[in-house]
């Protein structure tokens, strides 16, 4: 028996978020733990680095359960994929060591968020992109985006993940690209608030619309007392592209 | 009443195709023609560029349908597009000339097929790509494309829309591209043979494979008897992605 690591994608359209919940409701654990049984395991829940909410994607969760397996780990990956539906596919799997968490284990996490730029629905681009329009002011996005790198308090952007939790978060990158019609925001933090990406990015795109001032937006960091009171950014805009853990020493 | 011209989005993937068909089966015109009724079309059937099939996916489709209707035509767009759902959407309304149809008054049409090269599964990209591994040789893929510009009778490569019909199209352009972890194909005809795009670049990939020779792929270009008998590259990948028409004079 060994832990095991894997790295696992998919759409989130049709799920009710990655965390099993009553029977019924599919979501990401529940399918990948039916895989997961299919090759022998025993386990009650496997492990995920992030709960991430109906709608959302995922090119990078991982996660770990204990197994038996006698063959190489690259044929756990094929036999996994072999048992999951085509919108969830494992593309790297390797030995963990014991104590490997993909939680509490992780240093980092990478979010993208993918804004599409059209006045018009787009059939084509808007299952993984939320369509806004007019076009946002590509400075502003910027500038407010630069204030969120460093040590903040969070809090009026999301909520801990346990009730009366810790809410400083270390954000380590925070920027807008934009290309033809579409704009796409990249954060990495130490962690992350509940919805606090799609919170933030929803916030941005006002300051960049000229709804809200950039100094509003600044004052809500490290604000206690105040809540981001705006809408949210829609789900199918957000992906969960990495998650970040330390190099292991040789064991 | 006019004459209306639409340009047309579609995510092919939950549709049977275009064509409308028996009661119960979800197509492209059926909806379309669903959204017509409630702008107060009372016609019996929309015409149309060209018939896609089942998870085939489609950027630039053109329709035309005769309507009274008293606003402007962006208003008519999105009267349209607030009746259809998610996985379709006008992009595009004009008054066209009453003799103009979407089909006889074309010029061209122009279709792309994406390929993703990858060795496991990919939730995020299958929808709208064909996935194949190993990677296929460019060069090899840009000789074969090459031999299919100009008149060449395409029979091998699939039928004609009416049987027996004429089977010689006329290529203006074919060329692949080469992306990361991606190939295009681009290709430009007068018109089409059924299913000929998604049978040639089967056929293409086969010769970048190295399983087919060029010589042998050539051979069926031409040729009255002689069929591609090798399997057609899945529907996802391709896009119907404009049809040309003739500047209109002005009338």
């Amino acid at each position: 028996m060994a832990n095991y690591k894997s790295i696992v994608a998919y759409d989130g359209t049709e799920f009710q978020g990655f965390q099993r919940q009553a029977a019924g409701l599919r979501t990401v654990q529940g399918v990948l733990e039916l895989a997961l049984r299919e090759v022998g395991w025993q386990g009650s829940s496997l492990k995920a680095a992030g709960r991430t909410d109906a709608g959302v994607h995922a090119r990078g969760q991982v996660i770990a359960y204990e197994l038996t397996w006698r063959h190489d780990p690259e044929q756990l990956t094929q036999a996994l994929n072999a048992n999951l539906p085509s919108d969830v596919a494992v593309s790297e799997t390797e030995v963990a060591r014991d104590d490997f968490h993909p939680r509490f284990s992780a240093q980092s996490r990478r979010y993208s968020y993918r804004v599409l730029l059209q006045p018009i629905r787009d059939p084509l681009r808007e299952r993984y992109a939320w369509r806004i329009w007019p076009e946002p002011e590509l400075e502003r996005l910027a500038a407010a985006a630069v204030c969120l790198i460093g040590s903040h308090d969070f809090v009026a952007f999301g909520r801990a993940p346990i009730p009366g939790g810790h809410t400083v978060r270390q954000v380590s990158q925070a920027e807008w690209r934009k290309e033809v019609e579409k704009l796409t925001f990249e954060i990495e933090a130490n962690a992350f608030l509940y919805n606090m990406v799609r919170r933030l990015v929803a916030g941005m795109l006002e300051v960049g619309a000229g709804k809200v001032d950039l100094g509003d937006f600044i004052a809500l960091l490290d604000n206690p007392d105040q809540r981001w009171e705006g809408r949210i950014a829609a789900p199918q805009g957000l992906c969960l592209e990495a998650v970040n853990y330390q190099e292991e020493p040789p064991s």
